[in-house]
């Protein structure tokens, strides 16, 4: 009970921080009227694009609302469901929103900010990232608060119950069913975002670069709007809305399995204390990071790593403390802290050696550029499949060592939480993990707004530098999100058996692999990311198409328009994208909410489970490899432009431009959508389990 | 033990339909001395390579035997074992030599028949196939029937056991090892044919085609014989060692599976009575190939159709007759046969749906190219992701049925016999659908040398369309191959739980998918066929590069080779195909053995069992998205150069031309290589589970 109050200091922090950081990077100057013009521009296309997905959101929640207040009156769900499904849904659509919101603010500021000096700019764009970062943070947090303490008053005053076990039961047992409001609002807001951002791109690439000739980010192109909209609403908000639900799922599954574990009240305990300590952690590492002018990019990488690792160091330190003091008989649980830890820093590094172009796989795979773009894309296809083996280790040993250090050979649930505590300890710092990650595309919209305002030269390289260094932590943040979206789904599937057992405590489960039905599971499950990544990379090439028709109509209906005499019109593209976005992402959407229930409904739970470890299983080592081939070809592509294999606009760019052209999908839309797929398919057979146990005993 | 003698008789019927085709084959006339000469260097190539790859072969023989003889004499193994390894070894590698012997002698003849009338040109060329698919299956059965009863004297007078139970039980235990030869050698062949084909495609297409400007097999190009030896190490060799494999397998773990339902000898008998019976219904059903002159490509296909689609029906109904007799009181088995021949059937046509021009999906996709390369891309891997739903849910029905109609509701045990039953019953009519498969590249062959030795244009063209269909049956084949291996591997996990059972009848496994050794097996599992696709692709493109240099050098050193007066160093290629395919092939081959044994060692024999299902769920998936996107780029292609989209030499081609050749080592070596992978990982598993078991119970 006393831990939740300092989770409540601990949302307070965060959102004061935030609300800190944001005032900071509002007082910036904008810059000229130029620049605040085209901010501006930005600014109300993503305001547009998201006013309009909420209201698509709005009808899917509502539709999911009555139909689980149905269930919670038929008893196949506690009445707090349906409304924690809105708040988890609000909560992590306003996070986005948030963070969009100062994202698309902070662009002319950061450009205006490198004007003056290198750190400036760093500051400003790392500052705007902070109020992501620790806005998702702040909310996640306030949301568990608000409902622990909701069912506390309930189970205690309103209808209250026996003993403290069946109170704590309770608790957990009903917060669990939270994560499926934050899932759904988080999967609309990456796959739409991820359409948009690779429909606005690909179409301003093709018609713009290829066919006209003009320069990324020109003015003239009437897609360069949406180009930069798209950046706030796919990395941005949709970044931001799957981090939120991967951090409150974390801890809110960990929190079920303490229960299951019979750890009570203390076991819970560790994962809030921990989210807790993390937001203070995170804040003390974001005044490391700072610059000096003149820095190459390998100093200013430096300067944002200092930050994560100063807090990470910091947890590491804190936690042990943290449990020595809540569980001082199962000590092993602090290493099961540290091998999350540990497990999310190493994959991180490992995104970066196979996609930056300091380290060889990517160097070679420019070089595959020379004999042309087949073998480019065949070297990245094997680049992407090969970078799948060490993460793959890392998860496994750190599940492994969790699972141990924290008593799973005695009992079994204990294991778990273990598992489900290093999901924690990995996202305990994830309020600066996400501020370095939501500062790529805050650099990447600056550096465009230089572009297309004509700032001088040295303000050009500046921007650059940033956004360069926005590529890599971009490719390590997605590195992170998958692989902590891998170690939390494997949490919510032991919560997901937990809770089947808590509604039909009778009820024989086979989980066997030579379990017919969990096998099929398994098989459909390992097939669902590669439909969900087909149905997301169409989407992204239809909606393109109509960008490409929408830009070649302007370049040939408004005269003066390549002279720079006349304005495109910016708005009608950014509508196209907003449109083709809503429609396409509802048929992967409507799937990763079906799948599970029409898989329970024939198959049962055990066929569930194995849907969810298929899905985890297939899913991580799919999104791992199209975000990292991804990651590689437009960092290959970036090494040719910096001089390599002829330079920019030889055979080898145009080779190497096939396969950033395919990365985008891969890395910006599939790719991270199957992070949220693995943990959706997992909330919904968490809320439906009451349902599909009461159809197969019928 | 009669039905013993059944599948003796059906192995010297399949044997003796092989020598008449063969000499029918061989009395057909070569044609000039042109087309002889060309042939002769064909086949002197596919000589030379498996010359080189049997010697390779060798020393990995020569070791495992000797490791399996040591584990024989710790007691971790039957001493017949690593002789059984050697026969299946033998067996596996003869059926490919003959298979590619008759391929090369048949392609002249093929085009030669053809200048004739097209039905001739089909009749040798499918006879050719035919000498491939019935020696395949007779060698199969020649093996088994040898092996049972040389164990069944052993153990009734060397060694005799009490019981027929007994007796029973250790012939299928033995039996059940025996698949590793033949496992290993067919990996070698499809892993090795599969690079050296390709990296001879991609090399000769690469300088040839693109930079020199000369047509496909020219026989100006030093490539050209490396390219059609390719076609027959890798699609005649390796696919027959493949299927020969899973052949076996799933014959012999349906009857290891008998015995643990409680079957016992007419348990056994249902699947080696359904392969006798499988040969004769082959046989009959070869007759009914034939067409007439002008017929459209659909005509042919028809043609073969008729063909397999004859033999299925018959066995269809000859199958509930040996039921009926051997298993009276589980009829329900003659439905798991029917499931695992329809799903066979579905799975091809459903290959042919995705892959065809002449349905939408292909079309689609040559659309595709009229944004460039980067969408033909997209697109490909798009359409190869969502074609594996069907197969998914095909073999997941498919698996569901047999284990139910076959009592698995009450018996565990005889559920999963039902599963290898339906196996069975898919591979029954091997002999025939192989003919068709095996058909394909000879047709390519034969067009090669119309082409190379300038015949008149209607040869020509009666030889593309062999050729063109052959690219179909290929793909169906293709589609055959790995769902009949899907299910083949799921009898043989079954098997080796059944096996560690035997070992140790006191061992608890829990084999749950919440057991963090199942779940890591599992995450392995699902790696494992991403780094094979990896490596095999890698390799495909180094040796492909090999070739590049090489026959630049050729083009500038060579005086008088453009203009035709001087011949190219045709077998300095083939040479270096041929060393590098040896060389790249290791390493895959290498993990495919070792990951088993290293997982086992570590997780015991429950991460085996995760490792096993996450193999083949994964692998499953990605070999069908790559056998399925590589088909449709091919034909894709295709369609744009029979007039589409601005036909030969225009844009929209030159962008087709990028995505037949990233699908070249998609569908042609990594697809491919993955069947095997999930059925060697699964006989790797079956054979050191002594060893396993032993190490964890120290």
């Amino acid at each position: 009970m006393e831990t939740m109050y300092l989770v409540g200091l601990g949302s307070i922090a965060a959102l004061a921080f935030a609300g800190i950081m944001f005032t900071r990077v509002r007082r910036e100057s904008p810059g000229s009227e130029e620049m605040k013009r085209i901010s501006d521009a930005v600014s109300r296309g993503a305001g547009a694009y998201l006013k309009r997905q909420y209201r698509g959101v709005g009808i899917f929640f509502a539709v999911v609302f009555v139909i689980l207040l149905c269930m919670a009156f038929a008893g196949l769900l506690s009445f707090f469901t349906p409304f924690a499904f809105l708040t988890g849904g609000f909560f992590s659509g306003l996070s986005g929103f948030i963070g969009m919101r100062t994202a698309t603010m902070a662009n002319c500021r950061t450009a205006n900010a490198a004007s003056q000096s290198l750190n400036r700019g760093l500051r400003v764009a790392f500052s705007a990232g902070s109020v992501m970062g620790f806005t998702v943070v702040g909310l996640g947090l306030l949301d568990l608060t608000f409902w622990y303490f909701l069912l506390h008053f309930w189970y205690t005053n309103i209808q209250p119950v026996a003993t403290e076990a069946e109170l704590i039961g309770n608790i957990t047992a009903n917060m669990l069913t939270f994560g499926m409001g934050a899932s759904s609002m988080a999967l609309f807001a990456r796959v739409g975002g991820g359409i948009f951002t690779k429909a606005a791109d690909v179409g301003a690439d093709l018609v713009g670069k290829v066919e006209a000739g003009i320069p990324e980010d020109d003015p003239r192109n009437p897609a360069v709007i949406a180009d930069n909209v798209g950046d706030n609403v796919g990395d941005v908000a949709g970044m931001g809305a799957d981090l939120y639900e991967s951090y409150v799922g974390s801890i809110v599954s960990t929190s079920a399995l303490a229960v299951a574990a019979g750890f009570g009240m203390h076991g819970i305990g560790v994962p809030m204390l921990l989210a807790a300590m993390g937001v203070l952690c995170s804040i003390f590492g974001t005044f490391f990071v700072k610059t000096k002018e003149g820095a190459s990019q390998r100093n200013l990488l430096t300067a944002l790593r200092t930050g994560t690792y100063i807090s990470a160091i910091l947890i590491a330190v804190l936690s042990f403390f943290a449990v020595r003091i809540l569980l001082p008989e199962n000590i092993g649980v602090y290493f099961a802290v540290l091998s999350g830890l540990v497990a999310g820093v190493a994959i991180g590094a490992l995104t970066e050696y196979y996609t930056s172009d300091s380290y060889k796989p990517t160097q070679r795979l420019s070089a595959a550029s020379e004999t042309g773009s087949a073998t480019v894309i065949i070297g990245g296809l094997s680049l992407g499949m090969l970078s799948t083996v060490a993460p793959v280790v890392i998860v496994g040993v750190s599940v492994l060592l969790s699972y141990f250090v924290s008593g799973g050979a005695q009992d079994f649930n204990m294991g778990l939480y273990g598992v489900g505590v290093s999901a924690v300890g990995m996202l305990s710092t994830l309020g600066i993990t996400l501020a370095t990650d939501a500062y790529g595309p805050i650099a990447d919209n600056a550096g465009g707004i230089a572009e297309m305002t004509h700032m001088p030269a040295e303000v050009r390289q500046r921007t650059d530098a940033l956004d360069s260094l926005g590529n890599t932590t971009a490719a390590t943040g997605k590195g992170f999100a998958i692989g902590s979206a891998a170690i939390t789904a494997l949490a919510l599937i032991a919560s997901y058996i937990d809770k089947v057992h808590q509604i039909d405590p009778n009820l024989q489960m086979d989980l066997s692999i030579t379990n017919p039905t969990v096998l099929i599971g398994l098989f459909v499950g390992g097939m669902l990311p590669f439909l969900f990544a087909a149905l997301t990379m169409d989407a992204v090439g239809k909606a393109a198409q109509s960008i490409v028709v929408e830009v070649r109509r302007q370049f040939r209906e408004i005269t003066g328009l390549m002279e720079g005499k006349a304005e495109p019109d910016y708005a009608s593209c950014v509508d196209m994208c907003t449109k083709s976005a809503q429609k396409l992402m509802m048929a992967p959407a409507l799937i990763a909410v079906a799948t599970p229930i029409i898989v329970g409904l024939i198959l049962g739970v055990t066929g569930v489970a194995g849907l969810l470890a298929g899905t985890t299983v297939t899913g991580f080592v799919l999104a791992v490899m199209m975000a990292n081939a991804g990651g590689a070809w437009d960092n290959a592509k970036k090494y040719i432009e910096s001089g390599a294999h002829g330079g920019k606009g030889s055979d080898c760019h145009k080779a190497a431009v096939v396969g950033d052209t395919v990365g985008d999908p891969f890395k910006d839309t599939s790719g991270p959508s199957i992070n949220i797929l693995i943990k959706l398919t997992s909330m919904v057979s968490i809320v439906f389990a009451g349902l599909i146990v009461a159809v197969h005993l019928l």
